[in-house]
């Protein structure tokens, strides 16, 4: 395997720094999923922890590296779950954490993130403008600021996801993994790739937000001007170029998929799994949806990301149960 | 520790006998239910694995046990999740298993016995005359037949939670636990008590169906003409002798809930937790919301036990995000 910015030795070494509350989350196979779809699809689970993402596997490294440093402060942008999770590392550790996000982010993420007591700054724009707002606070408080897929740790910690998945690989075929910023993908794709190189690992994004799945087709970055999908932890227009170069090296591809497909994947993983899930965890899903054929048979394995979404709008995306329950007449009263 | 069925040498080997799929079961804090409740909740989640509840603990060690007997057939009566439970552990060990369950039992679970290959037997009655008939089929056909909580395995593998739950409790007061049979509570009691006596265990019985937790009080067998409850993973009448002898040993308490409290319970897991659960799983929660004063400031623990549940009866009950999205006007539509 050609170069990455990661490294075998240190994403083990990582796991040290890590809370165990977040490491080896479940990895089960779903029978009536797997049923469904005409495959194996076995669950890894990352939103059973106290911020229903995988995203503190990164920060706890990070928040560990602060307190080594005797730096007690930090700031990042976040589309929500990265934020949350930072909140929660540092908490416990005494350091004032700082979270730039999108006004427009659920509201569900954005509470909880207050909740665990940063200071949650909001911007009228999208997660690359709230970027642009944590690089500013950075430069002007003279801290540490964090970068998904940019600070190396948030993949060493997705990556430890990976060696989990690489323990039981000999039950699978594929791994699918959602593509944002790129830092799960290319966490779980180093680590699978170097453990388990005949595992295929497939990138998902949605149509609407295609700029890192277009960059790692062209070999180059490619931006875009706006994003539309209801997948907002993965919404993102300009991808960073030492992401997509680990990405190029450790993912097999990159597919993107219709706001439908997410729908229809958020609502099988509530009927075959009882799991709420936010859009970005039923990106694999709205894959197998999308390409039945090429999957058929397959044994899946699909990492469930995270599940902070907020229940109105998932019920009006998802909508299949109580639209059912209305049909039955059957709302109201027990 | 007055003597009971259990024995923490047999429980602790009977990991070994148990699929590592169904060990190990999350842990972990949900501070969002917490703050709710006035207190820190963390949830032992019993419902991410193939059959979504903790009953694959017990019929792994039966289906074990079966094999090195020799024995091809199996018969157990089942609320629905020892019956799916049994059908996964005897599937992939050529055992012939035979569910007999009530027709008004959820259709989820009786759907997935059969599509785990079990013969299903309906019964147009409740769970004790599934018992009965059960009973019969053993006599008829000379087979093994599994009862919950009186073929003390099924306390047993209960006991594995237990031993789990005890491994880390310095971070509890008091785990709260469904009682149906008896079968859980009597395990992790058993595990509990044994390994971490200073931790409290209270049972969480429904009104519609106290008779466990009657006879628990009285220290005699009370049963019951009917059950009325939602929750009908524990609507049973006719306590056992032995699962009341144990439980006398091992419970600090048990209490009785109502209804609402049980889907105000469902509610919260739903909205702090995104866990979609059957009533059963929810009644740890009922206690708490029906006594906050007893809990205020605790630690506690609570099994959530399985998540079998038919989708149009959850959104009956649950009801709440569906009625905020119809409040709001969002539903339909992407």
């Amino acid at each position: 395997m050609q170069k990455t910015r990661l490294d075998l030795a240190r994403v083990r070494a990582a796991r040290q720094a890590i809370d165990p509350v977040f490491l080896d989350s479940p990895l089960y196979p779903c029978v009536g999923l797997g049923t469904e779809l005409g495959c194996t699809v076995s669950l890894k689970l990352e939103t059973v922890n106290p911020v229903r993402s995988f995203k503190a596997r990164g920060t706890e490294i990070i928040a560990g590296q602060l307190v080594a440093n005797g730096q007690d402060a930090v700031v990042c942008a976040s589309a929500g779950n990265l934020g949350q999770a930072l909140a929660w590392s540092g908490r416990g550790r005494g350091i004032d954490v700082t979270v730039v996000a999108s006004k427009a982010a659920p509201a569900i993420k954005l509470d909880r993130i207050r909740a665990l007591g940063a200071d949650l700054v909001l911007v009228d724009g999208d997660y690359d403008l709230a970027c642009e707002r944590a690089a500013a606070i950075s430069h002007e408080r003279g801290i540490r600021r964090i970068e998904d897929s940019v600070d190396v740790e948030t993949c060493d910690g997705a990556a430890t996801i990976g060696v989990e998945l690489a323990a039981a690989a000999e039950q699978f075929d594929t791994v699918l993994v959602a593509l944002g910023t790129g830092a799960l993908a290319s966490g779980v794709g180093f680590a699978v790739k170097s453990l388990a190189p005949e595992v295929e690992v497939v990138c998902v994004q949605p149509q609407g937000a295609p700029a890192m799945t277009r960059s790692w087709h062209e070999r180059r970055v490619i931006t875009t001007e706006t994003t539309d999908t209801i997948a907002d932890g993965v919404a993102g227009r300009v991808p960073n170029p030492d992401a997509l170069a680990d990405l190029l090296v450790v993912a097999d591809d990159a597919v993107l998929v219709e706001e439908s497909s997410i729908v229809e994947g958020m609502r099988l993983l509530l009927e075959h799994a009882g799991l709420v899930v936010e859009p970005s965890a039923a990106l694999g899903i709205a894959a197998v949806l999308e390409d039945r054929d090429r999957f058929a048979g397959k044994r899946l394995a699909t990492i469930v990301c995270g599940s902070n979404v907020d229940m109105p709008a998932y019920q009006r995306w998802v909508g299949t149960a109580p639209a059912a329950a209305v049909r039955e007449g059957l709302l109201g009263g027990i």
